[in-house]
């Protein structure tokens, strides 16, 4: 039996060859990569389901649909895919295996319930009182469909600037949705989870978020939506409430009387998605649509204001940890096609007369690809890392303690920064690396980048992210000054340091000096951040502009400190490998991990002298040797991720390596090519041929 | 009269403040910019002609369109345009008018005739012989369509394994071409410019390369090509040459038998462009089809060598000279939009109470987009510089001086790589920038970065680009440890050098010690590379291996000689601007340029103590000081690009900064708001409604 589970009689030769060099098993690995042998083949089991009902197929590849023709089709597959839920034998609170599903039959460019699932119902059973309750049911029997209304036109983060007004008329007991200006246009959909409308309370409700991306479906497929409206009551406004609103009439889905609603347009990702535009204008509804679990407002216009003016940090929590597992996958999406394709294609001689060799061969392509593969394993272990925390925090939360959740909170704002960026740098080198045709949509990767991407900007935009670590930091080095006591999270920046590194020629698989290393650039760089702050605010700056002249200094403060927590991460979760052959195989990712990340941040450690030049040369030569280390196993290494053909939807990245004569395949089904003669022959092309012309200028 | 001179009433008021602020005249700046105050007119009337031709419009924002759409769309306005050249007074051989127009009227993502006139014409030209001139007139009049065929799906850059087979059958005198395998199948159209069938003795024509992007046109478009195959005869491979094939039925359009051709696919841009697949099975065409210029096959089938077997590099060197410019363009489009839509872009506060600011007042968006500003500016005059050495060098070549002609070939290779790489940074740090709403295609920065990104990839891909200097770089290296003469361009490796670098707190507008610690980074690693590469043989590795296994410190070297040659001609062409007040605010972009550069290699400098730390943060201190130094003027440096709204394409980057009820009215084009309710709601959503359920499982 051979280690390596995918290897087939199918393969293609050159792909064999890699697989019969595995080292370690990769049904061990892809046991450890989803969590557990269990659902390991859990996801096996769902892909094979899939693939035996033709009905949740694409007609062809997505990259053929128009726009209208890809919603079309995921509102297809996603209704399909709920009527099917029993036969299939998946119960809809599986939440992973909902989310495997999903990722099979309908891809990572959302479908129009999405957010029906993971924004409309959950908030619902967050905020309805016990007179609400009806709301939920409808919902969950999908009677009603709905969506999440926040964001606005002109305010994306900023909650306290919506512009949307609820105007409490007691006459009629109605409260009156206007937009008052162009801007206070509801945009997107949503783009945030907000604590107010998102809560735990209701158990594993809240897992549907396994299922967000980039919310929508306001544009044209939601006949409800939770709208966030300021709520005014004589001329007082008492801040953003949730109201529910009936948008489309349920028979003909015609916009209601009153109500503007629409679809925003293409963007980079997410087409088959259609996040809306919505305005009111003067339009009434019931008192009782306010959602009035913690706020309400009685009859008479008289208002009761929440129990808990402050709430808790765990829904944003636990949807950046979410977001940590997903940037993994997408990165090892594109790995796993750039990985694979890289060991069939031949491209030049290294040795003359020799043959052309795999293009894998090459440093430059290894160096190129190991580090980000790296990365994918860094961000997945995180991921779970941090989901266990937060698990843990959440108990302690109930119990009134939300000093951890806080931190927790500041430490998923710094990783879901850094997380986001280095995926999409990932990303976009695995797309460049296969050449011109990883330029073609047959790769995919670059519908993955689009995708990924957008985590940069959604739930947050990563430069508020990283001021929001950057202000904890800031705390934490004061209290580092003035000998408080520091959390453990923080706790290297009091901790003795050698003066200098103790990396060594030979590491011998000892690199605790490498993490050490980033301690001490972490810590150097949030005290010289932090002594700046001071000194601008003495220099007469104010408080304010002070931290706003030192913005960029903080950014790079918390972005040490991030990296550190993931090495810290990576290095703790691979030591916990019981299987042998696999943790040595991850140690190898791990060790190049931390020089290439090291040699990227070397600047930091050079300046003060704790690293000397020699010992810059030790990590590269250590890191040129893991990646020849690493050459053996990376087919292995990606085909542990487990991904079927389907879900990894590349010509490219096909399992069995017989990539031409799919790429030939895919591209007969380009639209382009579903007649012979485009009508701009006739119209365009004939005539200007025929028109008479004198002779060339030549 | 304001310096600014986009000021207008119609300005929204925070765009207005923005232009009264500028201290140097715009259009002083657009001239600079477009090489002269005549060429900045030109353009404009050029523009002011487009616009006034309602024919040369879009129907909608291209973003709406279908690809069918697209490239029909596309074929209606360049056989427009071509027939309106008379009337709008332009003569095609203007190249920069036509290029320009282009812009104005096709956008950058290519049209069905582009490669007719920038590879099938000058092919022929440059490989037709005296007997095949009517060949040149048929194209130049248009009445046949060509493209250029060389790539093959197996093999992008390596010409000499092509494998589409030319066969000559004396008997009948006519060549068979043949396409023998899958991965012989012609893919893309053509990826790179080829040295032998290409040529600057026709003169001017050439320019047409002026026009060039990403090619195409094979796949629906034309019905001729210049296509690359191995002359073979009795047997023999006598390797690539070029021969013309007709490809459809001049009336029908209708592929000719033996041929096989179409569309190869969706891309991530360009898709207005049909890029093509194309084989032959067993295709006879007349001897007289074979290019003759310079090889020949006589009836009998006797074979004539072409008299040069060594070409010279004129060709690849014209084409990357091109991409230097256009990447600046690129950047500079994608920055123009930002850097507008930041200044009135209002978030957050800064000031408690005070209002929200326009987000271009923090540091963190100002170090996001000024010095990828500055360096849209630098690759600007980059492109200009080596534009103005290649008509140089090109002179001396015909005298038979081909040395510097090499040298420059080997600068420009790592330009390439270096400039588009980092362009394809600026546009999506641009992009990110804008939040939300950059993610929308209204935006219009991802289609540039689609377009830029694929100059890391055609023409030569990066890491090979790199590798190319690297070669350079190491005989330079060779010839200076062994005291041997050499060229400017490397002579800074036997320069003395200071030991330590002189950059001071207060550079007084003196930056000359920055420059020197360029030359000193790129010295010190392309040294260190050789060394390594010495010792890599020196252990036993064959010249080849120890090549492959010091690959990745090569490409350092080549990056930061690259990066040494962008500085120092950008700190050149500044210095010799005339204009004072434009001087002086191309000082700041520069002096950010060189800070933030340098910043970025710091390790390079601080490794062997060249660098102190202090000098590390003086440098850091200059450049946030030049940050805010830049920040009144840096809508008027967008401004000064001269981009007009048609051009732009991009509503959140509209001269007059009305975006957001542009935003919306863009929003209702959107194709799925050509009906309210969408098919899918009948087909999908409404029966799930309707099906009856049980109660949820809460």
């Amino acid at each position: 039996m051979p280690l390596n589970k995918l290897l087939s009689e199918n393969d293609h030769p050159d792909m064999a060859e890699e697989r019969r060099k595995a080292t370690f098993d990769t049904d061990e690995m892809a046991a450890i990569i989803w969590g557990s042998k269990k659902r390991m083949l859990r996801r096996r089991e769902i892909t094979q389901k899939v693939e035996e009902h033709p009905e949740l197929h694409d007609p062809c590849s997505l990259a053929y649909l128009t726009r209208a023709e890809g919603v079309d089709n995921a509102a297809r597959k996603a209704t399909t895919m709920i009527r099917l839920l029993d036969e299939l034998g998946i119960d809809p609170l599986e939440f992973e295996d909902v989310f495997h599903l999903t990722n099979e039959v309908i891809g990572i460019a959302g479908h129009p319930l999405a957010l029906h699932a993971v924004m409309f119902i959950p908030t619902l059973q967050a905020q309805c009182s016990d007179e609400q309750l009806h709301w939920i049911e409808l919902a969950f029997n999908r009677r009603i469909i709905g969506t999440y209304a926040q964001t606005e036109m002109g305010h994306g983060t900023n909650l306290k600037k919506l512009e949307t007004t609820a105007t409490y008329d007691a006459k009629t007991q109605e409260f009156i949705l206007h937009s008052p200006t162009r801007t206070s246009m509801k945009w997107w959909g949503s783009s945030r989870i907000k604590p107010p409308c998102f809560s735990l309370e209701k158990g594993r409700s809240v897992d549907f978020v396994a299922l967000l991306r980039w919310p929508g479906n306001l544009g044209k497929s939601s006949n409800h939506a939770v709208v966030v409206a300021n709520l005014v009551m004589d001329g007082k406004n008492y801040g953003p409430h949730n109201f529910i609103v009936q948008l489309r009439d349920l028979e003909t889905h015609q916009p209601m009387k009153g109500i503007t609603v629409g679809d925003i347009g293409s963007k980079m990702a997410y087409n088959d998605t259609d996040n809306g535009f919505l305005s009111f204008d003067h339009y009434r509804i019931p008192r009782m649509n306010m959602l009035m679990k913690h706020a309400r407002v009685s009859p008479d216009g008289s208002y009761t204001r929440p129990p808990h003016a402050k709430v808790g940090y765990s829904g944003m929590v636990y949807v950046r940890t979410q977001m940590i597992t997903h940037q993994a996958m997408f990165a090892a999406y594109a790995l796993t096609t750039a990985i694979r394709y890289s060991a069939i294609r031949r491209q030049g001689e290294i040795k003359p007369g020799c043959g052309e060799v795999k293009i894998l061969e090459y440093q430059t392509q290894q160096h190129r690809l190991f580090p980000q593969l790296a990365r994918a394993y860094a961000f997945l272990f995180t991921g779970r890392a941090v989901k266990i925390v937060h698990a843990r925090v959440d108990k302690d939360v109930a119990k009134g303690k939300v000093d951890e959740m806080a931190e927790l909170h500041y430490i998923l704002s710094g990783l879901k920064a850094v997380v986001t960026h280095l995926a999409g740098e990932a990303i976009e080198q695995a797309r460049m690396s296969c050449g011109g045709h990883g330029y073609s949509k047959a790769s995919n990767i670059f519908e993955i980048y689009g995708v990924a991407i957008g985590g940069c900007t959604y739930e947050g935009e990563n430069m508020v992210m990283l001021q929001q670590l950057a202000r904890y930091l800031m705390r934490a080095a004061n209290a580092a000054q003035s000998g408080r006591g520091l959390s453990p999270l923080v706790n290297y920046l009091v901790k003795p340091h050698e003066k200098h590194s103790l990396i060594d020629r030979e590491p011998n698989n000892d690199y605790s000096g490498h993490l050490l290393a980033f301690e001490w650039a972490a810590r150097r760089q949030i005290m010289k951040a932090y002594e700046r702050l001071l000194s601008l605010t003495s220099s007469g700056l104010s408080g304010e502009e002070a931290w706003n002249g030192n913005a960029v200094e903080l950014n790079r403060a918390a972005r040490l400190h991030t990296r550190l927590y993931i090495a810290q991460t990576f290095y703790d979760s691979v030591h916990a490998v019981v299987d042998a052959a696999c943790r040595s195989v991850l140690e190898d990712l791990l060790h190049l991990h931390l020089n290439y990340e090291l040699i990227d941040m070397a600047y930091y450690l050079l300046e003060d002298g704790y690293l000397s030049s020699q010992q810059l040369d030790y990590m590269k030569e250590d890191m040129y040797r893991l990646l020849a280390k690493i050459r053996p196993n990376a087919v292995s290494l990606v085909d542990s991720w487990d991904y079927s053909d389907r879900e990894l939807r590349s010509v490219l990245g096909r399992k069995d390596g017989h990539v031409y004569e799919h790429l030939y395949k895919w591209a007969q089904d380009s639209e382009l090519n579903r007649t012979q003669v485009l009508p701009s022959f006739e119209k365009y092309l004939k005539p200007m041929m025929k028109e008479a012309r004198g002779p060339s200028k030549l």
